[in-house]
């Protein structure tokens, strides 16, 4: 792992494969999302504590894909955040399979306050701080 | 369709089936509850309302697979209510393909307030009698 | 629906929504999927023939997201063919819910042979012709 | 653990709620699928190794829901064998939260011969003496 990446190790589950007999391609964002998340935790946080009046919607998601993955694969799922801005984090993902690139993917999240309406707020100061260690 | 019952027609979508080539047997509750949330529209009702205060979690769900579900088949899940106590509802389904019998299904679901913590209450009156038309 | 288009309706599902009470992004690459999958119904194709040869990996994906989706929401997935190469096809869609946009995507999809080992092919052009319509 | 049970401990997604705040019913069955592909692995055994002619269909699946799971809860997927018959393998399941029943469930999956048509056969004799261990 180079310094500032997050890496998730994940087994490929039976009922993310398709009849093509790989795995669906909208699971990729899913990783990528629980890559994140799991990122978070090791920050000290949750990106959806209970009770929270702050969200993080996605604003954009991508990926390109070069090969599949498949059923009981061992992929792992590298996360590093490239950008914090006042509003918003961007992530970029590699997913690999014993080193090799599976597929490449870019998250952008946005912080919000979800009532009375959703708006976006700039991402309070303690967020930033122990994200910090993941932004290259 | 038998007095009583609800039928929603349905399409094999490719993300349902797996490396089996075959609908994932997950796929069947999600089906049946389709079929629910259809039914309570035709009988002029929203599950999930925004903002309300009642809930209905699942308390039980069961399945017989007899036959498989492939992508793109066309099949009918064929929805009935078997039981209307008075803080909980039993349903009964049928998935079927051309007439044939795919798999059978049951599900009971439960009437909660949700705040300050869940617990059981009556089902309001006014569900009941729109819900009664689909009783067998 | 503006000439070259393919548009599907479809309401959200109860489980495509997440905690945060809006429909989760995975769903929206399912949803571009979906229409993929009518369009190519609509002009007599299938992208899955039991038994065929041929298949269509996705290469990339992306999505913008404009708004949220809810429960019952219903939406149309605006499709249509932007590029079509010798090996290659790319969408375009929109998702808008009473006019207004949602989410925008796009999707490359290769034409490979499976076996014995899955190469990418040209496309046979009995499929270019079939979906030239769409083509804009 | 008691003998002959296989636990698979678990962290509940973001994607695997819904706008109930909890997890979503259909997820349960799954859980009790990854479980069960996990203790096989234990065994020594894949219940999909590649150009298998061999397939495991469910052929019927239950759950009991007591609690809810929410975001980023931990959970132990309790599963052990409760009977093997000549075509059949019938599994219980018990999720557990911080040793709190959560809900408890059953599926019974059979073994098929997958070409010219599917049709069960006997189980293969090491799959038998390589399962026996979570029989009880």
């Amino acid at each position: 792992m180079s310094t500032g990446e997050f890496v998730l190790r994940r087994r490929v589950q039976f009922y993310e494969t398709d009849v093509a007999g790989i795995v669906h391609f909208s699971w990729f964002f899913r990783y990528m999302e629980e890559a994140e998340h799991a990122l978070w935790r090791e920050a000290g946080l949750s990106i959806h504590p209970p009770g929270s009046e702050v969200g993080w919607p996605r604003v954009a998601a991508s990926f390109d894909f070069k090969r599949a993955l498949r059923f009981e694969d061992e992929c792992d799922v590298h996360l590093r955040i490239v950008e914090i801005t006042r509003k918003t984090i961007r992530y970029e993902c590699i997913v690999r399979k014993a080193g090799e690139q599976i597929a490449s993917g870019t998250m952008t999240i946005a912080c919000v306050r979800k009532a009375p309406t959703m708006r976006a707020i700039d991402i309070p100061e303690e967020i930033v701080t122990r994200l910090r260690r993941w932004l290259t």
